[in-house]
């Protein structure tokens, strides 16, 4: 069959399927170097060096902490040693919230101390706490046939049980002004997981406009279905909350940014990266060093095989993705009309557990795309990492996307990495370096070959059908 | 077939497995009433009620606790209630260990909180705690080659990569005291677990006789890989440790004992049941609450069906299990010589996830025995629990054990047991109500028969072959 591509209707998609069995153009030309690159990407070890001295050394490092500016600085002297350049530091200007002492305490109908985790934005409440009967609710529904009758002045509890991370975040992000529409006091969220050895998992809320803002907690799955118990058997439930949570003005960050300038056309940019923020518990290793990582030792390895893409290969650190998104869109902001000329935008925020391919979205021509990027998949065949599938993207790409730009996400098993996200576990050892090395291998792979390949991903022409 | 035994070398085993596939004389004298007793087991919805009461309104009750008083006035009230007779707490004088605030820093290189849980038994620190380096080892063996010029004056800390429970917890049991021995100033263990979200897990520690008492900790296995990624990288690790830990005079408690009459051998007795301590930690759920409720809802279950076995069938409530075994020692002495006539214990004691059958030990005829017990699992096939193997008993059985009596142990999938064990989190979600129920089925059974069968356990005739 050769390299032909077909004639006819629905031939990309039935191209991409004859090319993955029997190699296409790109396959072929492109098999030496990504056989190369996963060789050197197997071998790795830096990559799980610098992600120790991220994760062990440097922590966790919320908007605004100390340990987030130097990551900074040391993302960027990284970048520099790994053979980039043009390497800056943009500024962004972040929030800055701090969470504070923090506490619960189940006080009727029986005494427990709680394991909570504030969410990130919430207010504080008073010096001395609040006391309140809780109301758990499972869902917005739920809550909105209780009313304002039931709700005044007590706390609410949405005791969600989990079904995706997608679908069930929502509680946490909209929750507590919801709850406080309805003159709630305070908020608690079940953690958003499927399992929990006690373990509470911050993540950031969103007040709406006009609505109080009232204090939100993250609750243990195990003491959101206690209360639950308690309340189902009739008890009034009461809980005491004390949280010292507050917001400092807005504090500079960065963006930390370098490349490998493409040979060709270094003014067509393939940017790669994660995000350098993390929440304030556990060290960032999932979420999302191991993205950060990835995609810097991809670069590395490409720059160390001596490999110069036609195109630029950007390596970017976004900052503040966890509580505000100001890190991509700054990058969208300085880039400028230069998102016209970004072919591709890779985010890699899922962790690093065994990578399965590549997720993708555009407002272009999605079926060209995915026969495109399908065809650089099988080159991650001996890997196991090469499909892909439409539904890709990132929040820190996201601002690229609106404006055009194809936008990737890495697509791994995802097995456990909700067990861990934003909580005081997300370590290094969560990290497998077999894994982690496999998404070095399949980053350096997609990267390079979107950023070397002839014909351009956003050029893919519809004229092959 | 029928149910003749055959004669013959190895006949016992071989009568085992055509019994099992043919039904033999018990498995077809007892299917009617264990097919009644697995309907109501699996229908069962007060056991988990109970268990609900013990976990969510009384909580953990360590030896000593006000908690542990109200639970034994609960459980033998709930006895009585349940249709047991001869309801009894015997005073057991148990250890009171208490374990006051307690905190770990890593505070050099870096700075970061650590989750510890003191171990059982341990000494407090001096009160402004004890800073040290940390000196990892991963087996005793390392502790010894290291020696006293290493070990002197250092907080050893056992990271010992979890094998199995069994395997793995002399290092909390023994550690604190060889470490000592050697001039340790403090011990921490790992916490005996294959899996971790940030959680220690607590459990008695041993101090030998003539060893220095050190204080000791668990930590959780993220931070014990933390502490040796970072002294593998060379860096000096130490440690801020306090903990007010501290032992008090003995207190009062006592073992529940509630009995079903046997109709004809009333001195012939197969006692069943769990501990009712747990560690202060969590609620005790699945240690032990699930062995006490599952024992106690099996006798229960046989009495609302209005059998009345043979034999006394006794329910054993063990007090202080976790740190002293002083119940099942009491036990022992409080039936004095009638241990004679104890034809089984079965102890309960590893959580109530899916059953599959039972353990059996004795130092009668093994061979016999198992076949006799292998022959009533078979009538628990239908729910698949009735696996009979070698190797049962249990911690508060042990002194039955050793004067004869052969000891049962429930064996279950184990699958997440050591997750939760001795954590915050053995609370009442993790048990599942259809595997409550299963465990329920099985005990019932498997009490019932041994408790009614014409030719007792420990009468089986080694003239069978």
């Amino acid at each position: 069959m050769g390299r032909r591509l077909l004639p006819g209707v629905a031939a990309a998609a039935l191209a991409f399927s004859l090319l993955a069995q029997d190699g296409g153009s790109l396959t072929e030309q492109y098999r030496e170097v990504a056989n190369r690159l996963i060789n050197a990407a197997l071998a790795d070890q830096e990559g799980m060096e610098k992600l120790a001295f991220l994760c062990d050394r440097i922590g966790n490092r919320l908007s605004g902490s100390p340990a987030l500016d130097q990551a900074v600085a040391w993302a960027a002297a990284q970048m520099r040693t790994d053979g980039l350049v043009n390497v800056v530091t943009p500024r962004v200007r972040v929030p800055h919230w701090v969470r504070g002492s923090e506490s619960a305490t189940l006080i009727e109908p029986v005494n427990r101390s709680m394991n909570i985790l504030g969410l990130g934005g919430s207010v504080a409440t008073p010096k001395r706490g609040i006391t309140a009967e809780v109301v758990p609710v499972s869902s917005f529904e739920e809550l909105a046939r209780k009313g304002r009758s039931v709700v005044q002045g007590k706390i609410v509890l949405f005791n969600v049980p989990y079904e995706s991370y997608a679908r069930t975040v929502v509680y946490r992000t909209a929750g507590p002004s919801r709850a406080a529409r309805l003159g709630a006091v305070a908020v608690l969220v079940r953690s958003i997981t499927p399992v929990s050895i006690q373990s509470p998992h911050t993540g950031t809320l969103e007040y709406a406009e006009g609505a109080p803002k009232v204090p939100a907690a993250a609750v243990t799955l195990e003491d959101a279905l206690l209360i639950q118990r308690l309340v189902d058997a009739g008890n009034v439930v009461s809980v005491h909350l004390e949280m010292e949570a507050h917001t400092l003005p807005d504090a500079d960050s960065a963006n930390v940014i370098g490349e490998l300038p493409g040979r060709e056309k270094p003014e067509e940019v393939v940017v790669i990266g994660g995000h350098l923020d993390s929440w304030d518990v556990g060290a960032g290793a999932q979420d999302d060093g191991t993205g950060c990582i990835t995609a810097l030792e991809a670069a590395h390895l490409i720059s160390k095989l001596g490999l110069h893409p036609r195109r630029t290969l950007r390596v970017a650190f976004w900052t503040n993705e966890e509580n505000g998104g100001a890190g991509g869109q700054a990058y969208r902001e300085w880039v400028g009309d230069a998102v016209k000329s970004h072919i591709a935008a890779i985010e890699m925020d899922g962790g690093a557990e065994r990578p399965l391919g590549f997720g993708l979205t555009s407002n272009g021509d999605m079926q060209s795309m995915l026969a495109k990027a399908g065809e650089i998949g099988t080159l991650l065949r001996r890997i196991d990492a090469g499909s892909v599938q439409s539904g890709g993207g990132g929040a820190d790409i996201a601002p690229l996307m609106r404006d055009g730009v194809p936008g990737l996400a890495v697509r791994t098993v995802g097995t456990r990495y909700f067990e861990w996200h934003h909580t005081r576990a997300d370590t290094l050892d969560k990290v497998n370096l077999e894994d982690l090395r496999a998404n070095i291998a399949a980053m350096a792979v997609m990267a390079f070959v979107l950023a070397d390949m002839p014909e351009s991903l956003r050029q893919v022409p519809v004229s092959t059908r």
